[in-house]
């Protein structure tokens, strides 16, 4: 079986491996306070642009979220999010479990607008009732989002002039944000993330690492404290130094963004392919998620074979399915599929 | 000014004051065990048919929803609801506070359906990453709802087929009871919702008490314990006896039903009076909220008159409006109203 | 029976009920935006010496003290209390269900001092792994305190500046201040407290009133967005201006600390007769609380006669009881306490 | 410099990097349900003698006895624990910010016993206004302690047996267990634990591995879906299998008990010396945590070549220090720091 339903199934890039082995037997203090990750702490504010910032290296996804969030709002406020998000779907209610409600707006691809972010905010200034309910205090995006879409500059720039009128904090979620950043259509840098975002994090977990999400602190008012936040919630590494080992080699020479063609490269192969085969598409991406309507018998030929993410019927004989490439999928594994799609 | 924007504009109905003068240099014991709160349990279980229910006073409908279904809840489960119920836009995020997600659905009219609630228990179980996304725990529903709406009796029995069926508390907020109870359309029974119910409560706030709500809880599973809910939530009355002495007298002679009775007649008189105005209504609904569509030209006619909650725009000249009649509400009040409407 | 076991045995005091008699038909609008919650604040504000204090009705101690905790902390910071303070033993652990933890200090007759706040602080600062340990964010202290004794000015000054050193907000209960404002050994003035504390309450519920504390905030810090915090913790009550109406009784010539003074002479006549008798007493206070060591016998002899509230065993023929005066007491009963104490 | 403040200053056992390079281009799905960690529960089942327990893995301490404790307590129940308990000094408040209190009980040498924890619940039961304190839920002990101390198998009989008897789940804490079970005076098995305990911990991040601890559930009340639990509280590990694969190393041979010998062979040896240097103990221990108390100036004289952790002062010139050896402890350090030691 060859997989392609997500882009977490292999373990971390070799160059990340032959590090760990390296430096296995150093003595270094724990919780994230060595010089490994300080110094990949650096390679990140550099990479950003941005020297002022505080960066913090955390195990996983929904950790992060869940604490930059909590971080972030006071009790009665609530976060803005696409109801395609992670933190509205995909995260068991974390959120909400330390108290904050997610405004969920219709999301378009995956994505929200400046429009929509302004008409809650506007909604909630003229009710007459606006202490009855829950007032947004942040916004939360994902870049690629949960259906591999970007947004664009201008875009994004909306967001952020929209968040800053409306005293909104912009948190952006970089689970796959080397594949956004590599994919053909994007116009987005790491600097302009840094400039229009109060927090944003860098994903490795889905982007060669074994695991480990690097957040990026721009506004002030949210680096005070934040260590205490990540112990409560759980996501202090004792031996924290194997995060900042892995981002050092993540960013010391750019393999993060190397990495990430890779993952685009092959993504684009199979996206060619399945063109080729006719098969349309639920959303148009450019970056390392494909998702295609196929017929449910040509998914049934690949069971056993190739395995996908199964997204939701499209008609009563065809599917919406996920395939996922990454820094680690083979182009021959690519190739066997390939292959098959094009067997009838 | 007359006012007609709510239902609890008022202090109590002059029963319960004069007893709470009677009753008030009585030297009870506090945080509801006294003897009024006994009796005035058992009058209610009478009334419910249900003589094995466990009946709780609190202060008020925030508090009460976010104590049972705090009680009732698993840390990872949600609560079903429509997406205009109270819990989901009007209690400022209370039920995430206590960390659970309310999983909102659209409404029709302020209702939801079986079918609906079926819907997502099946998605949730055929989900590949169930334990990734809020298991739903419980359905929340008000009766009348926000819109002034009624289930009927066999849109509840339905619904609590359907909780059984996949293993959801039924939780019904009647913090408006009464008016649901007299509605001409009606045909729940107490009765009726101490069977389809887990737990209900029947609201004394906007029904003639001067604050006060009885949670009526059937289900064997959520009475343990209760008590201590009540109290780390902040819902225990010192003075408890307060709540019980109000519940006695709306339940031992009627009386709640009688002046819920009153409010349906004001109401039923204003609505007819809407109609012979040519207005339409935003929701059919029998019950003591009125809806009308109206020229803002008329409404601005009223300002400083007459008030009236102000529900949405509807065009460029119209708006809807509510108008709530109580147990306290004049008629002569309501004629003036009429007068007023009329005279163009 | 005689009840002698809290002061909130008893409804209102008359004049609250008489003014709850007459503005029981005025229509006003809810959650305490009525007129009558203004003049109450303004009246507090007057007596407190802080116009620019913000004022806030809730209906129970429990209920405020999470709320104006709640308010106060970030996520990871706790509130420093005596191990005797209502919120580490008497509220079920609502503090902690918001998500604080209790900094509890060894209390000295109810009381912590300054030294002992400082103490903890600088523990803190000084830990190595601090980031690791909760940060001490409040502190709070009751006055009276829960064994009816009382800080003197100095002390509160003390710790007032302690606070202000660390960084911390001082936050004072005043479920029972009435009672410790016109205790005979008292030197502190509602001015004081307006100066020394952050932010204090005024209880109701034990000193007049059905129900009812007043939140009076000083520091500008805690007054943001209040009103949302008391929503989300069902602290709101619809018909706010039963609160407003009982403070403005309360306030208006000087009742709350007529009544309080009531109390104290009962209690004073009660102490003297307990000592006549040679009873110790487990803790020595001028405040409406009694704590004497009795011969279980003797508690023997009242059983059924006149309830107190038992304290604890001091030896195994000896018991530490409380016995509570209030605005309520009336003179024949206590003289018919002291009849039966006298009469061996 | 040469560590020895904690034990997780290094990776992780060779052994297991090297699996780890093997095992890194599988292709396995994700969140700990692929064969690795499935075979290592049945290890880790087998190593217990409790077939029917449920096993799971979670990257750190922290997190797991969140999870823990959170699945297993009622909103308004608490955790009892020694008052050295990691959840109450070393959490950063982690119980209490998910709503439970910390019963923290005055500690012997790091232990609580069975007496202690009957008064408690004996406390609770006789209390009249029982239902306004916490209710104990569990009983969560470390085994070695947090001073490196072990509980008998007759003290932890007994323990179990107070559990059963108030209703309390018990949890131990095996952040060290497996310097536990090779300390000299230890007379418990892992078959003991899963005997006596509902839930449990082995902890890897500090014996071995480079991170992971594996919570064995034996009671079934717990076990129902636990993984909704790890997912909301941010522990649900993408990249599950590389858990799985580190617990397979440490169990499929005994390389946990192995390992573990050494440290505590390690630990022996410093202990030796420093008796021979006539230093007392703050605490007699015979697992790899060693807290002499030493002179301030010999402390002093190790300072840049040999770290250690300060525990507290214990008169002006004396303080008590903590060493810790580990699986990573190499001798020819231990005899470094000895022969610093006897060099005055």
């Amino acid at each position: 079986m060859i997989h392609f339903e997500c882009d977490y199934t292999e373990g971390a890039h070799p160059l990340i491996m032959s590090r760990l082995m390296d430096t296995n037997m150093e003595q270094t203090c724990g919780y994230g306070q060595d010089e490994h990750c300080e110094r990949a702490a650096e390679l990140i504010k550099k990479a950003c642009g941005a020297p002022e910032a505080a960066v913090h290296f955390l195990v996983g996804g929904t950790q992060t979220n869940m604490t930059v969030i909590s971080a972030a709002l006071r009790p009665y406020q609530g976060v803005i999010s696409a109801d395609t998000g992670h933190i509205h779907v995909h995260e068991t209610g974390a959120v909400e479990s330390f108290g904050h409600k997610v405004l969920a707006l219709p999301a378009q691809d995956g994505k929200i607008t400046a429009a929509q972010i302004e008409k809650v905010c506007e909604a909630h200034r003229q009710d007459d009732s606006f202490e009855h309910t829950v007032q947004p205090g942040m916004v939360y995006i994902s870049n690629p989002t949960e259906l591999g879409t970007l947004y664009t500059k201008a875009e994004l720039e909306q967001i952020s002039s929209s968040c800053r009128k409306y005293g909104l904090y912009l948190f952006l979620d970089g689970a796959r944000l080397g594949y956004g950043l590599a994919a053909p259509e994007n116009n987005l840098t790491m600097e302009d993330l840094a400039k229009l975002c109060d927090v944003f994090y860098i994903g490795g977990t889905k982007v060669g690492a074994l695991f480990g999400e690097a957040v990026v602190i721009i506004n002030e008012a949210l680096k005070k404290d934040f260590r205490y936040m990540i112990k409560q919630k759980g996501g202090m590494l004792a031996k924290g130094r194997l995060l900042g080992v892995q981002f050092e080699v993540l960013f010391e020479n750019g393999l993060y963004f190397e990495i990430s063609e890779h993952a685009i490269c092959m993504a684009e192969k199979l996206r060619q392919a399945l063109k080729e085969c006719g098969y349309p598409f639920l959303v148009e991406s450019g970056t390392n998620q494909v998702f295609p309507i196929m017929p449910d018998e040509k998914l049934h030929q690949l069971e056993g074979k190739f395995s996908y993410c199964y997204q939701e019927r499209v008609d009563e004989i065809h599917s919406a399915v996920r395939f996922c490439t990454s820094w680690a999928t083979k182009e021959e594994n690519v190739d066997a599929l390939i292959k098959e799609l094009k067997n009838s």
